[in-house]
């Protein structure tokens, strides 16, 4: 498919890198916070898309992964979007739970410091659970 | 820096991917909508923190962009945050005009229509702009 064809179009074809994966955005369709982001190859796109559980690909254990698998905080995609060029997904989802592995809601729990010149982060959110007792491996 | 350190310290340390590259998502903090994600290597990351301006790495041209240099539509850095594992930007930004080239307020403007299986998008949002009165190269 041309650039020009895949950007205006109405078919999808994801343009997968040259690992075979896309980034995938999980955001909050009711408060719009955007909550995590995942990789995804083509089989957990199509697994995503089918089940509506949002579904990534783990680049460091090679194998697909279902949100929620463990702790039970799925991600259930109410709309997927694609951007013009189509190599990012947009997971607009009802969040069963919150979503960082640390203990936030949100991945996205620390802002840079002034003009980032001094390496600082500060907390932005406040936890809101306890990953070892969610996570009991 | 360990991974853990990486994920709860509050020191600054993006881990940029093998292309020395790391994705960074556009955010209007005013609506919380997504407006689009580009790339940056250290240097986009670092004058965009620096200059407040959204500001990328284009794989295809091989070179430093700002978002808006030929549009005037830039997106004003208001916060960045860095996800759990530091490998993802956010930047919520004021927008000064739409952010997608094909003439819609957000690249999203696309989504996947029922379970994917019939590879068909639809169009949800209307464009806002017309490209070539804005792009006039």
């Amino acid at each position: 498919m041309s650039d020009s064809a895949r950007e205006t179009g109405t078919q999808l074809d994801v343009k997968f890198d040259d690992k075979g994966l896309v980034p995938a955005i999980v955001q909050d369709i009711a408060s719009g916070t955007i909550l995590m982001v995942g990789w995804m190859n083509e089989a957990a796109l199509k697994q995503t898309l089918a089940t509506k559980k949002a579904t990534f690909y783990s680049r460091s254990r090679n194998k697909m992964w279902v949100k929620g698998e463990e702790s039970g905080h799925i991600q259930e995609v109410v709309e997927a979007r694609v951007d013009c060029d189509q190599d990012v997904v947009l997971l607009r989802c009802k969040s069963h739970g919150p979503c960082c592995h640390v203990g936030y809601q949100s991945c996205f729990y620390r802002a840079v410091q002034g003009d980032g010149s001094a390496g600082q982060l500060a907390l932005v959110e406040k936890p809101v659970f306890d990953p070892k007792k969610v996570y009991k491996k």
